[in-house]
């Protein structure tokens, strides 16, 4: 084998190739002094570190955690600007519907996406991917609609290319035109709908450029029926549905998600018992984002009661410029246990196989097993309880992605 | 001079030798196109980028943001042993006085603190040292009371004591014996108390091993009359007295404080009008904790009720192995901001003058001023407004400590 990694305090991984959901999202299989082999880019031995284990080089893992590298299956990476002036705003009592009316929010993203030009975004982008990375984010998924136009959503997904083809992390693309209403057409949504369905979603499939599609439904942004509309278009051409639902309202979107056939169903903040038996029954992954609750103060998701009813529960940082500026899967880790009450094993499987399986990548990624893709993360962790502990600094000591070794600073 | 930042694209600090209070703590000095001068790791000169300075050293700081160095002004960083496995007890619906009765909680990190030597705590707490200094901070008080006995206290203050003049943060060391009752005494409260008085605080003295003194002053720990006692002793033997008090019960412990002259007192969750304004009669600066309140979910002390009442306000990381195991200090900025509804400015003078003031320190740290210690952060950040927004990943891109250059890896 082309890398040895021996000496594994504690190996800890879910296994599989399908998502875990109800009890088996919290069976991890664990073994302590392990040793990994890595063969081109490929798990070849998983198990008992064992002195007749040789290797092209040979990594001591110092008796550390060893866990699948993050999956990271919510994101919307790719935009202009940032939007810290509206902290102060908040801070004086402004509604984020107040700034909205005034240009902010959201439209204030998609003016400066629209700006920028597509080196522009690349490079800005490839540094944020990078510090993801550093965290342990070996793959991730990466939303278009800052653009809201034929070309200007075409521009992210072009940079979102590009940064698969030259960063280190893997990105599964998703078009997600359908994420506001421009001004433009405030006063002719269905014109807007139109756009999407007739111009953007073409030219997106031509050029190869999405593996999903999302869009958000929600009371401010898209109905249910138009929801419906975009993602049975999204899906003639090619994509795979996915959807934010339930965020602030309960208009039934979960159920529309589970009814379209998504693989994934965002948020879910406010989806009950009705919405967690559909998504259960359809075998939808309940993508949720912990750190955005957080930073909106307006509840969480009832993780529990959906792993308790046989949801698979995956968990992203959602990283945005509006509801949560954080590039760190570790936060939203910690958030896991803290306010999902989920232990660090459900917890683990939700940031790696079932992250996988929300983007289609669970045959490949997000467990460590002989055949899969060699993505891992070398913790500064004795064991899997204290990376849901000992949150607020950098853990990851080493990722490896596809065998290829980055070290990480000690002070990360 | 030996050092000039130049090209500073805008320098933040409060100003002053004494905390700010009321609307003073949100009042910032703010200079854009800044340069600052260091000479024997003294500031020389602040003011405006000018062609005409000459440095020795010259680093361009590239429009980035200049602060002062960030003051943890209280922070448990001396113990043994971690509490993960703590996380899955609570999960499992154990109350912290369950875990506390069984022999965890404090009672674990007492025993694995008196078992480790002075080396062992030495080694582990100055490389949590380093990861500190690596998110900003240049000073941090550092409390005893893990060892609860004369030989254990003095062993931490030992180690605090090596670390000040070894590391390169530098450490207000403060004497916490009253930190809780050992298991020992459990039955003889008042010889557990007569042995701080008559014992361990003449040997904290005869050593000069610290300069405050701290008491748990809650229904747990120790009364308000108890904690007079040992503060008013403490007093006697040349320390300034400080106190954890109304974090969990309000009986009556800010009044108590205030009462005894402390420079600080901690947490202050559960502090009423009376308490703030008995603070604010006394010039008490209160240290609040919110990443504590944060990991404990029982509320958050009432900070624009104290900054309105004149209260001096420092907010702190408590790094500690129990209730608040984070090291980084910008994780509390974010939370002054989300949960406490400070401004920028004001957390900014939280974190630098106010901590440095509740140390007695406001003298020589906490503003970037002519005549002061060279302490500083230059920031990946364009303005004081994003590092109180884009949290989750270290934003500090170098630290100066008394004028030596501090790189930080750039993914830290």
């Amino acid at each position: 084998m082309d890398l040895l990694l021996r000496n594994i305090g504690l190996l800890a991984t879910p296994t599989g190739n399908t998502a875990r959901k109800g009890d088996s999202q919290g069976q991890v299989t664990l073994i302590e002094n392990a040793a990994v082999g890595i063969e081109n880019g490929t798990f070849v031995y998983v198990g008992s570190s064992d002195e007749s284990l040789k290797g092209g080089k040979v990594i001591d893992c110092e008796c550390r955690l060893v866990t699948p590298g993050l999956v990271d299956a919510h994101t919307h990476l790719v935009f202009g600007g940032w939007r810290q002036k509206e902290t102060a705003r908040k801070l004086a009592g402004e509604s984020y519907l107040d700034i909205l009316k005034s240009g902010g929010g959201i439209l204030d993203t998609v003016r400066h996406t629209r700006a920028a030009t597509e080196a522009e975004l690349y490079e800005k982008s490839a540094a944020l991917l990078d510090i993801m990375l550093a965290h342990g984010t070996t793959t991730a998924e990466c939303k278009s609609g800052y653009g809201l136009n034929v070309e200007d959503e075409l521009k992210q997904l072009r940079v979102i290319k590009k940064l698969n083809k030259t960063g280190k992390v893997e990105l599964a693309p998703t078009f997600m035109g359908a994420h506001a209403i421009p001004s433009e057409f405030t006063d002719n949504r269905d014109a807007y709908i139109d756009l999407i369905c007739d111009e953007t979603l073409p030219a997106v499939q031509s050029e190869g450029l999405a593996d999903f599609c999302d869009v958000f439904c929600e009371t401010a942004a898209f109905t249910p029926e138009e929801s419906r509309r975009v993602l049975g278009k999204a899906v003639e051409y090619g994509l795979i549905p996915k959807a934010h639902v339930d965020e602030i309202d309960p208009i039934g979107g979960a159920e529309m998600a589970a009814e379209m056939g998504c693989i994934s169903a965002e948020h879910l903040i406010r989806t009950g018992g009705a919405g967690i038996r559909a998504l259960e029954k359809r075998g939808v992954v309940a993508c949720l984002l912990p750190a955005t609750s957080f930073c909106l103060g307006k509840g969480y998701a009832r993780a529990r009661d959906m792993i308790e009813a046989g949801v698979a529960v995956a968990i992203c940082t959602d990283f945005n410029p509006g509801s949560s500026p954080n590039l760190n899967l570790q936060f939203p880790m910690y958030l896991a246990g803290l306010k999902y009450r989920l232990t660090p094993a459900e917890a683990l499987t939700a940031v790696t196989l079932n992250g996988a399986a929300a983007i289609g990548r669970c045959n490949r990624a997000g467990s460590i097993e002989v055949g899969k893709q060699a993505d891992l993360v070398i913790w500064d962790a004795p064991d899997l309880d204290y990376i849901f502990y000992r949150y607020g600094t950098n853990l990851v000591r080493r990722v490896i992605k596809k065998g290829e070794v980055i070290e990480i600073n000690k002070y990360v």
